[in-house]
């Protein structure tokens, strides 16, 4: 199904509106988006797993400086998504109050919803992409000319197919399998992407058993995605999506895989906890009405000693930490 | 405040209504209710923690033969504690098919919460009480001439002032303060009472770290009151109610302790998760509108060794197993 409207089918499984601006920003010119430094804002919610993706991969390249970055506001209010947090309630860079002025602007039908990340064209106002599979996949390849010196590879041409067929299994039952879960509409379909969601960990946590990362020797796309997600299962997913089989402090080898990252540079530097939980609890009236935010977890251990250095492997390859 | 009505302070916090019918029964007449095999019936869910007590005591002092037990629908609709488990939906002995009709019979102008555990007279079809706390005192104290053989002291007359006591905060912070954190009505009620169950939580396992039990040698009144709450802490308060600073299984010694009562007759086979589950979960639509019932936790770990023998003490002093 791609509509471009959330959507929830006859046996009230809940599924996600597609991607409405599928443009490419390359860097052959190719498309109507050509690579150029200074010329892009990123737009993201630090609460999004979606836009965390694209947070952390531009800062493992070394992007920072040549596309700028717009942080929302946690709380969406019934217009979306605000840029509250900057001066007079606006973004410094494209004077937005809210990120559907940008959407209106690119399609004045769209009807969706407004969806971080989004890549905005700052010469035109109008939002490029929201494509965000694509979106860190180009960071990768198409601005290279533009990567620091020592920038790691996160999807090496050997590796494509495997890091392909990890992210489409872990997008299915994780990363989308966690909203499957909390947005379904019917017992039954909570309880099938319930099922899907901790056969899929259980399965991850068996790949990752004797090797410290999921495809490779090195940290590549597909950590970062699934990374994304396990960063806020126990902050979020386990309480007010019901994916409470088990917290993610509970299953040893995935947990240590976790917390391995989280104390890698450009992932745990890039998670904020209290935008994470303030937007999820705060933005989901039909799920938690009373707005009320979980003083828990207790997050002291994700900086606790993990111990998968023994497993061998460098987080950057031939690359360095940024 | 001892209003017969659930109510929300200024500030935001849920209080529980107070017990409306506390007539008690009584082994010397003194009182209109009368000690008497085969009069009463013990009215409960087993989903909840302030009736699950009464099912607990009965059970260790073998009064089973003595009091019946009535045994409602976890799920409440509109009108409250249903018999539809019961074959044409009533209860056999008193013919009820809702616990209202006889708080109703009792008083015709009771407009609170209809709860249980409800003691019911079967010879007037009135609540002779629902006054929990004194309910199972008063059949460790009142009802002993029909105590079976080797039924154990649970409320020893040495120990009663410490009983009381560790009670008396366990009632508060804990038993009643997972509702106080579920009930909130602002984050501020809800920090405090968090804070609170937690602050308890840790110095209970304190208390416990080198005894085995929470007052004497043996079980007591004390730890059947922990252990009601305790027991549905993982499946409902943790995720339902956002007691969520850690999960049960995360608190090493209460989490042994809990095992330790669950693996004790009259505890773990008392327990009924079906039913805790789907009675919070369903009966709750402020917290949990779309009503689906959690597939987790994982509760495989109730039946795990404890190692707490080595603490010494015995279950039942100088009395048996039931």
């Amino acid at each position: 199904m791609t509509s471009t409207k959330d959507a929830v089918t006859a046996r009230g499984e809940w599924v996600r509106q597609a991607n409405r601006f599928t443009e490419r920003i390359t860097a052959d010119g190719s498309s109507a988006y050509p690579v150029e430094p200074g010329r892009y804002r990123l737009v993201v919610s630090l609460a999004c797993p979606w836009a965390h993706r694209s947070v952390i991969v531009r800062r493992l390249l070394g992007l920072e400086d040549v596309i700028s970055l717009g942080v929302v506001d946690p709380i969406r209010d019934e217009r979306g998504w605000r840029f509250t947090l900057d001066p007079r309630g606006r973004d410094p860079v494209t004077g937005l109050e809210f990120l559907s002025e940008a959407y209106l602007a690119t399609d004045p039908d769209f009807d969706g919803r407004f969806t971080v990340p989004a890549v905005i064209d700052t010469t035109t106002g109008k939002v490029a992409t929201n494509d965000y599979p694509q979106l860190t996949l180009d960071l990768s390849t198409q601005w290279r000319r533009h990567h620091r010196a020592g920038a790691p590879e996160l999807y090496p041409e050997r590796l494509r197919a495997e890091i392909d067929e990890v992210n489409a299994g872990v997008f299915r039952d994780v990363n989308q399998g966690v909203y499957r879960c909390g947005f379904a509409r019917s017992q039954e379909a909570y309880e099938e992407a319930f099922d899907a969601l901790f056969a899929r960990l259980d399965a991850l946590s068996e790949r990752l058993r004797e090797r410290r990362y999921l495809v490779g020797d090195s940290i590549t796309e597909a950590d970062i995605r699934l990374f994304t997600t396990l960063v806020r299962f126990d902050a979020v997913y386990h309480g007010h999506f019901k994916c409470n089989r088990h917290k993610l402090t509970e299953l040893p080898v995935l947990w240590a895989y976790a917390r391995d990252l989280f104390q890698t540079p450009g992932f745990g530097d890039t998670v904020d906890f209290d935008h994470i939980k303030r937007h999820y609890y705060r933005t989901h009236p039909g799920i938690n009405p009373n707005g009320l935010v979980p003083a828990g977890p207790d997050l002291s251990g994700w900086h606790t000693e993990h111990g998968r250095e023994a497993l061998g492997g460098s987080a950057f390859g031939e690359g360095t930490a940024p």
